[in-house]
């Protein structure tokens, strides 16, 4: 089925944090339209199991494709790392998660081949990023650590504190030691205390955000699949769209803090049904 | 309907806080039986918006009636708080949650008539500790205060940590300023950080567990109802069951670190089909 060029992206995440990978695409394809999922009823997915997490990812898709768009944004670093690869198999649009980006960018970045990776225990335990840095090169050494305190600490808005301060040294010390030259946010969340880890690693490590690099990407495929949108569409004409599966309220204040658009409102939606 | 004193009593809550629960009904009422369910693939609730809550709540009410349960507990200080007052109407066998029970102790514990409660955003945003203790003594004055950050550190281990007091010294230091002598631990994760908690505020302060108060009220509720089981289940009957909606393995790693009782297996279940 060939794809209308003014039809939306589709871009979930397990709550918020996949923003600030739709910040990213606003910010760099300023004419595409975009259709954001949250599943804030069953947030957080990364302490859960592939096989839940890959069933909900499931019911998103589903979803969104009742809302006609012409790809799909795996904002969420575990749904990537659990579900894209079966997911992608099932469908007939392009689809692209945040990890194999943030992958090649830290490839890229490394002079020493040493590439530390935070994220949650799920994205972890997957050994996703190491799977997919060995790809491009075999020699890199891939050490991973899960922070499961960095998504609460966030969300309650401890983004520069002691505690986030004294946290961050424990997660981080070990992968400090073992001599890192790169690190991967390889959580949606973390960009957000960019500041603190980048406080804490030093200047020596380089920080990479595959947000900037999933954008880059998904410009590409679009140009490639000629699905780019041509024209901004018109102001009025819903550019942005916001679903939630719970508590739209609390999201609409915590998007406004992340993207600098000012974000009205979130329709509920009961994602079990889908 | 006349149910069967040897039947099971159900257990839930969002996922393993409310074993504290259970585990208080093992010591009080020895000879019962119980489903103890977790919904580890949506936890947690105190997040989540009373509509949400409810609806899960009844999809897991759904579930412990197939398993032919007696009565059923509401473990779980969120779904107690949105959830029991919607569910008794429903249901025609007993059911009862553990907000009233840690009502009614804080309301007798009292001297200065000033209670404060730690919970959820949900729990404290339904004030309905405050509305309970307002039904025993009108003239008691009760606070409020949401303690985000202690579930997660919890379920992270830092039960005895420099930063888990920091956290609680800034949590509870309004609570201690406006004179409180009683402090209901109303999350069912709170009764594993007692002693911090204890330590912050102070000796001057009763600390309440309403588990306790829970476990008595089932008793003497099943006694009433002529449902108490009077002989013990015989070994190798499974006198207690546990299932989950997701990760099973990590279930089963926490509940045996709450329950000295070799808990082996926890079936998991998709509590989105009931």
């Amino acid at each position: 089925m060939k794809m209308n060029r003014n039809a939306p992206i589709g871009v979930f995440d397990s709550g918020v944090g996949g923003l600030t990978v739709a910040r990213e695409i606003m910010r760099q394809i300023p004419n595409e339209r975009i259709v954001y999922f949250g599943d804030t009823a069953r947030v957080p997915y990364g302490s859960k199991s592939k096989e839940t997490v890959t069933r909900y990812s499931r019911q998103i898709v589903r979803f969104l494709r009742t809302q006609d768009v012409k790809a799909i944004v795996v904002a969420c670093n575990t749904a990537s790392a659990y579900a894209l690869d079966e997911i992608e198999k099932e469908i007939d649009i392009p689809i692209i998660g945040v990890v194999k980006p943030g992958a090649k960018v830290a490839s890229d970045a490394t002079r020493n081949g040493k590439i530390g990776v935070i994220a949650t225990e799920a994205t972890i335990g997957s050994e996703i990023y190491s799977r997919y840095i060995k790809e491009i090169n075999p020699k890199a050494e891939v050490l991973g650590k899960a922070c499961p305190l960095f998504v609460p600490l966030v969300e309650e808005g401890l983004l520069h504190d002691p505690v986030t301060d004294e946290i961050a040294m424990r997660y981080l010390s070990g992968l400090i030691d073992s001599g890192i030259d790169t690190l991967i946010l390889g959580c949606t969340h973390y960009p957000l205390i960019r500041s603190t880890v980048g406080k804490v690693v030093g200047e020596g490590v380089t920080l990479v955000n595959p947000a900037y690099e999933t954008a880059r990407e998904l410009r590409e495929l679009l140009e490639q699949e000629e699905l780019l949108n041509e024209t901004k569409p018109e102001l009025g004409s819903n550019q942005y769209q916001f679903f939630v599966s719970d508590a739209a309220e609390k999201f609409i204040r915590f998007a406004n803090s992340i993207i600098k658009y000012g974000i009205l409102s979130a329709k509920v939606i009961n994602i079990e049904t889908y």
